[in-house]
């Protein structure tokens, strides 16, 4: 069933060799070293599959622009708590003008970089891309990005809803600014109402790099095409994960380490995953999810339903229900 | 129960408008929607409970000036370890005295910026501060520094005994070198006592970021009110969270994931959490927590006490006792 | 059994004496304190085992430099992806000349460094190492280095069946483009493979420093010396713990939270636990372990054994068995 | 006539001594040398009038932060030439607006700092300045910025003579743009005008260093005293100087090297320079002097008047006159 | 003869308002000031003729792209000077394969920008450029480039020469190493003979903008137009000035100070300079030139001729003359 | 008398065919160009006598270094001028022990860089260096870099003669803390008198160095050789050259412009210049020079001269004697 596509102990007879020889070699050369492996690693058998190759003049993706970005979109969504300077009611609209134009000139950058990172992977390497082509992708990275930036006082009012949301949850927040400063969550929902509206306007592979960003920085995985509702919280963190084809109502409420996740997935007739199927929970409103609780598949998880701390589910679960795990024997 | 101050659909008919005219818009100027959404982001209903306005010539609780105070903290508890310098005993005090300066200079500023932040939040914006209070404030700021400085000794001497504990506990560990250099629960462990020194002598919000950023570096999250004993290990890390209330004793050592959290809790008449009651666990002395149990509410576990992975406790746990979860199933 | 060096609550009478007096003190003079707790935090008794000092012309081990390296190897193992420049066929040979000599030398220093470091440990504080040795462990650190860059073609074809596993594993990836610009867990694996290669050759410190680099940015830590398998894949990933012991065969995949660890340690007849004992999990080939499951000790999951979430094992698993948790309470 | 307050050869005693025994001494502590020249140069003696002490909270003068602020002047002069975002009419009024605003924060702390400064050196060191003092010198650095920031739309338009005099003066020159982008006499004057309003509301240091900034990047010296009307052109400029108490009407047009400069000057009872006399040259509208000409003392070159290069002139000119260097001699 | 746009002391009432009313008004509120000063910058009267607007999409010439450049260009003409790596003869091709491929990737930029800051100057302020002249342009400033890059080696010999030079004329002169290293000349002729290649390919602005960061370094201001024959040195430098249609010969030596400039030129009818007039000087083969002596107009000085130092010349000078300046006189 | 090397008009056939077939080869292929260019680049032929092999492990003269080391000097000599932190009698002592122990480390290394690009002179490329020879230089470099270290009292005391000189001859100068901020000449002369001690302890090339980048700061270039008295000022100083042989006394004045040079020099058998001959101009005690006046050869201006702007002098000055330029003529 598993396949790959070249046999590396074979192919390195150079490497093997080294190993039988060991460390003994002492004087070699290390300039003949590095030309012999520059050689090697630049053969077309050795780079296959690993190599990206961007046309000239082409953007690259980059996750500098993008976390670039990210801040100043905090900074024009949450103003004061993450640009630099000192801003007041009279400045605010310079700032949001000034912030919003940077957003649109590196967004665009990067929104025609994925179109082309998209591309390229139905293209044969080296293929020239017609220079209309181009033109019209250009075009379409400044219609998305124009589109998006008119979603920006939606994606402001939506986190509002969250932020709330964590106030009314935690008892160890004392105001809403602690939360928009402090915590992790509001950074991971920010990035991922951000990708999401990208995701939704079909802009490839920066939607998933916005929000691999916060998985990295908070340990909270969401998957850009996930649906979630309004006044969504996470506490703590850590160790969340929520698949790609999750759908969470309103006032849903998840703790660290808590996985929304897929079972196993048909497999097609060679034998690879079937893509794009439903695998994911359901989630509807009001749900609260407790610590390292794992729910697999496309389950659904009903309205005020309570799931206790780590717990393994895969099936629905009533509305309103509250279900914990079997009791801990007492001898290890 | 649920309450949002306003129904944010209804707000941006301007959005819905999109939505429907979809993408066809081919032509549309972008410095006509750069107009039109800077107004729309720089209106109050827009921006109200995500702003922060801070008064002119105050500092701004900055993570990156922490991020510095952190570091030179380090390198003045671990000299050697995280200063880029080579430090020998005869100039180990130029740059220890060099170092204090510093952390009280930057550490000063953002005790000040906290004080101010904790202050907005009991004004209306706008409000003029007296300048007799901000000066009081920036004495008050100066004093906490000068103590906190004084309390580095003792903060070494505890750390000492975690780092020991470290290498007691892990037999991967060759030598305290590794576990200072490489340990990320040792970097957790200095952010929370000196977050928590901080947070004793009542400065708002920059404890909490300091916790916060090792979190984010550790996926380790102890808050800063917890109490925690001398010689605290913690293995892997990754998922651990301890929350506000928390008192742990000495000899204590928890895995990755360990939640010690807080179950649910009482609402006032309005139906909010009431803030500030005890919550979350007390572990006494030589506790051990495998990974990924989950210990929620004002419990105790006795001194002694082996608490297996993956386990759900919201009930007390006898001194010396050993539990586990009950054994598993065979079939998927 | 605990024994710590020092009582240090007695060493510090002068700072229990400050908590009496409280924060009353307003006038005191900061620069007082400023050499007061200069003088304290510069005497041996004070800094006793929590000092590195490094011998004059030695280099440090640095976290940087590390990252640099690590950088340089992505972007020599997926030409492309992570370098800034783009790159096509014809200029690929010039950029991996370029960074392999990079890597030579910047490797060659850190190798050096954690050599130095490893030997301190043995001596005490303040010898005078002879010339003649250090030459020797330069020329060791050189051989070392020389022989790692000829490993890269390996790593590089080990690392091109992980990342077709991850491709196979998730039907939400959508290209190897894709997994190799964002999954956090191929920059985990690369981490390891690299590490793992330093470690086999005896480099001490480095490796582990290395892999505590992705672990921190993935929340994926995977212990150096362990051994795992072509086609390795790790789901999500955060909460991931593979020990320094463990077997880990081909193809085998693991999900978020997945703890490979060990349960306990017998200890030496002075109470220390036995260093280099084998005591975490072999995973054969093909296994699968879903999020959150714990498994300690020197056990044997078999061939194709599936693991279910949130399971606590301590003992073996026939090849093919599928294991769940035992079904959930109903009420809270 | 010369006085000096120390005698330093028989200051240092231990410094001839080593000059006697020479390099011989290989095997030397270097941690000993810097213990022992810490000490000396720690010692009141050595520092006496070379030591800058600021009080605490006051900030220091800083050339990094004047550079930012004359850029970020420059940009707002001239916008689209120095700001790196690209700007067009409609987003003009954003980045004017966040400009101005950071220029009001940056300059008003260095206004204050000069103001600092200037009155240190009316005091001893060490002399506590009374708060009052402190909150009125902020206050009247906020008033003086406050009107330097009003004064920019007039600096804008003399700058615009200047640019278009140099535009007129130059045949080499192809527009305007070529100009502002390239000259380095636009970026002299800039910094002069921008000095000179700044010495004008008696700022203390801070116009020196700002026309010494633009010393340095285009070897034009520009005191910042000097009165300069409009139109007035510098073409290639380096080693051209114009002293404190120059008058130089409209139109005027200096070659590189031309010194505008005092001759020599009375001194008072006690055989020191008396401060402040008129002391350098007054040139009338319309006047050129080209290359390397020196004009020193309280001198009128007349309107209209021409000075031919490397002359050396002490006395008056009439308006209108021609003046050349004496034939040169045909031998060696 | 001379014509201002705009009376500014009228334009102004508010300035001299201010002016009026001095520094008394301190409660007046900064906000106010800045909205006020907005405004004003921002009105098209006032920014007419120092605003640049570029093109959306179009790159902006920028010093700092150029110093890059500049580093580039120097570092593979001199390799091992001026780059970071250390580099042998094994490794030489791929650091200049590298470092090729950045002066091409850049530099193409940079003259795409300098051809579309050139023909902005013949558009009003606001016409849309269209996409076909915008590729064309895009296609010329490849093809520039391309060709710059094959002057390269020939650029290399012909500073080989002026090393050579620079050694054989400066006794203090220990190596052409030192030459390399440390000379401004070298610097200022580098840059020029980059620039003047560039010129002849007629890129607008760029070439200008490479001659005057060597001015701004080193004071020597050589005009990108100027012919300069090979073999060319000059010591010391600062302030000599080589203006645009010079001819200068093989084994020419120029001192400190030197200038080669127009003494006057013809008005056109509109009594503008006539612009692109011959009117510098010309240098026949091996002329020496001492210090700061002004050479103006097309003159030319014959072969082998000596020119003294401070000497204003504006005549022929013969073949094999020596000219010098007339005796001193002995009284000031 | 002129050899060069090659012909390089005759080498580059290549480049004469390029030339002709001008620029309409608009196709051709970036690619090949790279290709062709880095190969031609990287022959023998082509960078012979241009390109700097250093040796594995020798570190590089490095002008980035050299500035930190020379910005840490200036902070040490003048303190709170120069260093960012905020200094007090108290902490000083901590600061200069921090900042020596960064200059002796820094310095160290390019003193030993030095020395080995010194030695590099005397050998064929690619000669081995024993690797006694090798520990024996930096032996040499530390003990340099510890008897410069030294030597900073001394330095620090005759810069403060320096100080009060040009605070004495400037009626302009309000204090000594405006002289030691903003005065170029300062600055300069710092650099030269760090510099002239290195270079009397015979390192090579970086005392040089040292001396060019305050020559690119400010204009003045002296030579590191020279020898300067006590109390040395010189004003404004653009375009001072003071040449490797001069011998300046005390409290002598130079203006802008002035050049100590060499007049002629002998030439040697074969014909070329003799190095190290005493070729530059005595100046005694309290000699003034006026702005660009230019002295030249081995001549003496006796004690009390006054020479005055724009003179050429190649013969001797009496004791006391006053000269000045001939009276100009008054028509062009």
């Amino acid at each position: 069933m598993w396949f790959y596509p070249y046999d590396f102990l074979s192919l390195y007879p150079f490497y093997l060799h080294q190993q039988e020889e060991g460390m003994n070699n002492n004087q070699e050369k290390i300039t003949e070293t590095l030309s012999e492996i520059t050689e090697l690693l630049s053969c077309k058998d050795s780079y296959q599959g690993l190599f990206h190759q961007h046309k000239e003049g082409e953007p690259i993706p980059s996750a500098n622009e993008l976390l670039k970005i990210v801040n100043l979109l905090r900074s024009i969504i949450f103003p004061g708590y993450y640009g630099k300077s000192s801003i007041c009611c009279t400045t605010l609209k310079y700032h949001t003008g000034v912030n919003l134009e940077k957003v649109y000139d590196l967004l665009t950058k990067q929104i025609y970089a994925g179109i082309c990172f998209g591309s390229h992977l139905n293209h044969e390497i080296g293929d020239e891309k017609c220079q209309v082509c181009g033109e019209k992708e250009k075009g379409n990275a400044r219609t998305i990005c124009n589109q998006f930036i008119k979603k920006l006082p939606y994606i402001r009012q939506i986190l509002a809803t969250d932020v709330l949301a964590a106030y009314n949850g935690d008892p160890a927040a004392t105001s809403y600014a602690e939360i928009i400063a402090c915590y992790p969550a509001i950074k991971a929902i920010t990035n991922y109402r951000i990708a999401h509206e990208l995701y939704e306007m079909g802009v490839p592979l920066i939607p998933r790099m916005i929000t691999e960003m916060a998985h990295s920085e908070t340990g909270i995985d969401i998957h850009p095409a996930a649906k979630i509702g309004q006044a969504f919280s996470i506490d703590h963190g850590t160790g969340v994960v929520i698949g790609a084809t999750s759908i969470i109502g309103k006032h849903v409420t998840l703790y660290q380490g808590v996985t929304l996740g897929a079972l196993s997935f048909p497999l097609d007739n060679e034998g690879n995953p079937i893509k794009g199927i439903e695998r994911h929970p359901i989630l509807e409103d009001n749900v609260i999810c407790y610590s390292n609780s794992t729910i697999l598949g496309r389950v659904t998880i009903g309205q005020d339903a309570i799931i206790g701390g780590n717990i393994w589910i895969t099936g629905d679960v009533a509305p309103g229900a509250k279900i914990v795990q079997p009791k801990a024997n007492k001898n290890l």
